[in-house]
């Protein structure tokens, strides 16, 4: 039976020819984290060509969904997520971008770019979403498509939630069984690959601000000197990674920015600390986050100084975890579709994403893959001279661009597997 | 004989009045280091009443001085700053500043403020001119007034002598046998004091840049983390102080900025520490400093870098160092003139001045003294309570402002005590 | 026919219980390592009743090996360690250790305990030689099982091949194109497992002494404090976990020891650090030791010492390395004759073997598994109460004994099921 | 009147020949402290020949006084110091110490040697007992001769006050007005000087125990590692004296020994930290030692440790201070009796001393002073080649050993003219 996926799309012709240019009309026209009004308003146009589709908008932001009713079975919810990156394109492709934007969140104009390939997850989505309908007579079930805003800034999935996404009172999508999602990255085009388990770590910020006593340089005994006390918590929270967690488990503490003074003698009287952590057990993210508090305060009480440090959370991203059921099905569908290209192992990521939160908050599994994007000779080739990392641009690098081809399709092809792997095939 | 300076001084008397009014005028209107143009056309106006003062201004930028030949015998040279800080006053004075500026070296504007006295130096000087030209009959020898810009940068004195201060080709001031300086300090108006050796330590400054490896905070292996190298940096330079320093010497190793990152999860390829040094003693000095270049060239090593780091001294202040012949002939007369007034062993602060360049560059000796400005009774009040410190604005603080009176008179007295004392008394 | 290896093994009946007599004897007489003389000679005596292995002993040390021509066909060698550790016995059993001895290494006395239960291991060995030995019509190859010394040490093997375990002109034992080994752990009795790749991480440990100048402890500033400098290392030492390995990687530095000084208000010359380290991976392996190197240098550069530390490498262990090919072999072998008692991706280890070097000296492959010790239930309870660190009496520790049975079974079969995996079975 | 004493000395002559056999007797039967039986002994005995002196022996340990009654008048004390130190004598002076002894407080034997000139001091405090004895009937008051066991540890001062020194219940002895001491240092023979104030820091050793969680080098997630603790107090400490210090007072934080561990690859359960600190103001004491004890309780708080660290005072030196009014009588007599070879302002040294609890512990004054010992030459030509630290053997080192004349003579004058200074001439 499962080998009728294969036979399912080979069934009907999806003409990908459209969605090339759209894609490219998505690249050179980014928009910034809960500032995706156009690209939102051209996608949503878009799928409204679909008629049987029933578009709810303005969810949590610029988010909307698709909901396509298609007689009993589960409901599969598809995703893709919008917004681009306060990034400068270097690509030098016909269509890159020469936008720039005033960022809603920091004030301040900047050039930006698709650097993270959201531009073909929803190019992806829309096509896939046509395929499926033209295919609706050989599957029943429900299936939601939905578009997401702010993903970068790790804020996007639970704003779409906490505005009422599946609430009966408000937007009422149905409460997906599944949740499925995927993400374009700098391996050769053509390649895809899931995994078990976690296969993306969960991500949380801090903003730490510590408070000295501020006075001259000359003459540090009248001062509780705060660019010394975030230099030792700097040193102190090494022992977190170093020390506290199983060499078998994973953590990563990284202290991004330090903050602190304006002139050399001039001793101020706050210094500011911005850390992200990663981690792939939840019990050992509960840890290093307390191991994090208690170095803090252990340096407030070391220093003697008078006001204790502040922490503030300021982005929290939960794993990516894929739930081992799902992941076997999927790995029949994918292994048998895509053949040696499927990876069912494929290597965990450390950065993150939020889309197992459209799942996790109703208590649903969710699913997610990579796909390549990267030229694969170009790939093939600087494997060789051991220059991935150092020539390949990555996500996020003002040089990241997917070949349009075979990544579209592939991640076109990718979304309909997936999606009729756990709707009801007839 | 040196009973004769009382008495010389009293047989003439000095209106101070007007220089009251003079010194409210300077106080309103402050003027930044190097822009300290109206400050120096007011004052060389006043100065050029006294008709036999031959002066000669643009020396170093604003810089002007006055001579006045006066017969054989030493050439003594009395010196003031002139320019102010970028402080917003908060005195509540009549006559506090309200000057904005744009500041030549910043670019940026901001209030301006007498907020360490200069105006009173100012003042003094030009009263003591006046006073010392009508006993001009009494005293032989060369008589230098010399009115200094930025003095706050460390490079007022240097640029006047680089410019030709002394050059018998270029501005050709006499060089001087004593150069004679004053700081008015938050001590009850009224005190004075001195001491021999070192009363003002040197200053150092240095702009420190550890350049790493650029990388997401997820993936530091992949990066070398110019965050955590400035931090190293930071905890290592205090074994300088804490075990390379002899405890009866002096050193002070201040970090005042540390600057490295924009957002948590970003590692950035490089970062900035600002430091201060504060020494007494020339080797010490050195040594200070060669230890922290070793310092952070480990710190480079250990980290295994691709770039050295570098080091760029950014302002220099020599020692204010008193010599013990002129100190002891000093402390004869003040101790004769201003009685228990005049402390012969006041602290030595680790503040820093650059007068002594005026005189080291000629290999000639220097005295530098402190004279109080804060209101004796307050003075007294916070030393019961036990909040010198906590309560008395500091110079540079937005509350410096002495008391006009007995300040102004003590000054203006000290200066002339002092030019009597090394200049020829008939 | 990989079913026949099961049939095959039933087809004779090895009796178990002069073997459980025999591990008493051993537990209760352990040997330190490079000492092992009576275990060496007590189960050479036992081996040398199966008549047609031909024994050599005396190999690096008390080693020995028995080989077993049996046709043509691969040759297979088995392989358990003899020594004990420094450990009191506190298990209460009857058959407990009071033995003491004189170390050859410390000259110190100690008791003397198999705390990590190669007792088990040779006993094992000798039963699995006897039950092939009574299959020998079965299958054909050249079956060796070798009994090594000082496998605490990490020299026991590198001391058999160096003392000539294969050379044609000294012991000349055959090189064997698989080496198989096991390891008792505190999993629950009855459990076996293994897992491709390295199963139990390389470890390199070091002594690192740093010289300073010594002095009184009131003037630092005459000495260069070596226990400053130690602390300094053992705090930049945590970058290299934390900030240069891959998260996803794995390195652990322990600085075991750090001696320095002798009385408060002295300061000493040097001091020494003891630093053990654990790694997966060969480069990483390579890239830490050239880290810590790189650390110890740079702290000798910013203390301003005279004299380079000194790095000595005292103990080294290889990463145990389970051959891919081999583990499909044997997890084949294991899962048909264990069933779901076979774990094949049971967890690496952070402790370390020197077996490998039985093969890799050789260039062949190896293959290492782990099998429990600890009695079921009372595992089970423990793994309830989260209590299994806390409770468990882990290798090493005075409480670790196996429960004779059915570890001592599990083991012989697991020695039989892998020898037979490799030989060739008629 | 001053100059009488002077006249006073020179009016009876001392034969000090005996006195230098005395004193080699003492340097080649050194003992150490506490175990001053001998020394006691031979030093009573001699004292015992001043019929009039009344001496009481077994004062806290083996200290004794001998006390002389003479008329109205202030009581005057002069002390001594009798204990060696566990060093081997390397002087290869034909009176060079051979002796080794079992001390009582460490069980071990060592050499011993009286390293730090206490047999200089008891010779000397004898010979101006003679002295001040034939003198008599010039002066009149109480005159104390006390002889101190244990100063070298600091406990000797307050063992003999604890043991009723004072009390007219125990052992009586008067009161004194005033308490002088002196001691031998490595300045030129014939030299002699003093100084207001604090003349020697005072020292406090502290055993600090950290307790962690051991376990195996290779799982330091299960272990809260004592090395890495004990590691970051000391880097932390050194903030202490880097930035909490008064740059222009002093503050010295030795961490003299760090222990944990024994073998590379086992994490211990503690380690122990001997730290000294050496001060010369109170209130920068306290706040040293409570620092030490916040950074302490920090390091606790940071590691996550289940047991609060041990801090335990292990010695303890006050400060020796020299009242001001004292001082200026004693500069008065020193002055005028050794004219230029006496310094009023010598350099504060930060080694310690015990002396002023015999004074301090009754609420009145004490004053001490130092004397050369080293030959003048040598020092001079030490002197011109800037070696005087590196090449002159100091106290407690194994060549400290003073010329005996012009030591000896000086020592003695010294004691009796600061003893005629406070007692009454007549």
């Amino acid at each position: 039976m499962s080998s009728s996926i294969s036979d399912l799309l080979a069934s009907k012709t999806l003409d990908l020819e459209p969605y090339e240019q759209l894609y490219k009309h998505y690249h050179s026209h980014p928009e910034l984290s809960n500032q995706e009004k156009e690209t939102a308003a051209t996608t949503a146009k878009h799928l409204s060509k679909l008629a049987d589709f029933k578009i709810t908008t303005g969810i949590g932001g610029h988010g909307f969904a698709g909901v396509l009713h298609n007689g009993s079975g589960p409901t599969v919810l598809l995703r893709a997520d919008m917004d681009a990156l306060p990034v400068k394109e270097l690509t030098n492709l016909p269509y890159a971008s020469t936008v720039t934007q005033v960022s809603e969140r920091t004030g301040e104009e900047s050039p930006v770019m698709h650097a993270c390939g959201h531009d073909m997850h929803i190019t992806c989505l829309l096509a896939a979403a046509e395929h499926l309908y033209a295919l609706r007579s050989s599957w029943s079930g429900t299936l939601v498509v939905l578009f997401q805003p702010a993903e970068e800034r790790g804020t996007g999935a639970q704003a779409m939630v906490d505005d009422g996404l599946y609430d009966k009172e408000k937007h009422n999508i149905p409460v997906p069984d599944y949740v499925l999602g995927q993400h374009v990255m700098a391996l050769p085009a053509g390649k895809i690959g899931s995994r078990v388990g976690t296969i993306m770590a969960a991500a949380d910020s801090f903003k730490v601000t510590v408070f000295g006593r501020g006075g001259h340089g000359s003459m540090p005994h009248r001062t509780i000197d705060p660019v010394m006390m975030a230099s030792n918590i700097v040193v102190r929270l090494q022992n977190i990674v170093s020390r506290e967690t199983d060499p078998s488990d994973m953590a990563v503490v990284t202290v991004g920015y330090l903050r602190g003074g304006h002139t050399e003698n001039i001793i101020v009287d706050h210094a500011e600390l911005g850390i992200d952590i990663r981690t792939i057990n939840t019990a050992t993210r509960e840890r290093v986050i307390a191991s994090l508090k208690r170095i803090v305060h252990a340096e407030y009480i070391a220093s003697g100084a008078e006001k204790e440090p502040t922490i503030e959370e300021t982005r929290f991203f939960p794993q990516t975890y894929n739930d081992e059921d799902m992941e076997g099905k999927l790995a029949g569908s994918f292994g048998e579709f895509f053949g040696e290209a499927f990876d069912p192992q494929i290597a965990r990521t450390n950065a993150s994403e939020d889309v197992s939160i459209l799942a996790s908050s109703q208590g649903k599994p969710s699913l997610f893959w990579f796909f390549g994007g990267t030229e694969p000779e170009f790939y093939a080739q600087k494997e060789r001279e051991g220059r991935l990392i150092e020539d390949i641009p990555q996500n996020h690098s003002s040089g990241f661009a997917p070949v349009i081809q075979p990544t579209l399709k592939i991640g076109v092809d990718a979304l309909c597997v997936a999606a009729l792997t756990f709707l009801t095939r007839k």
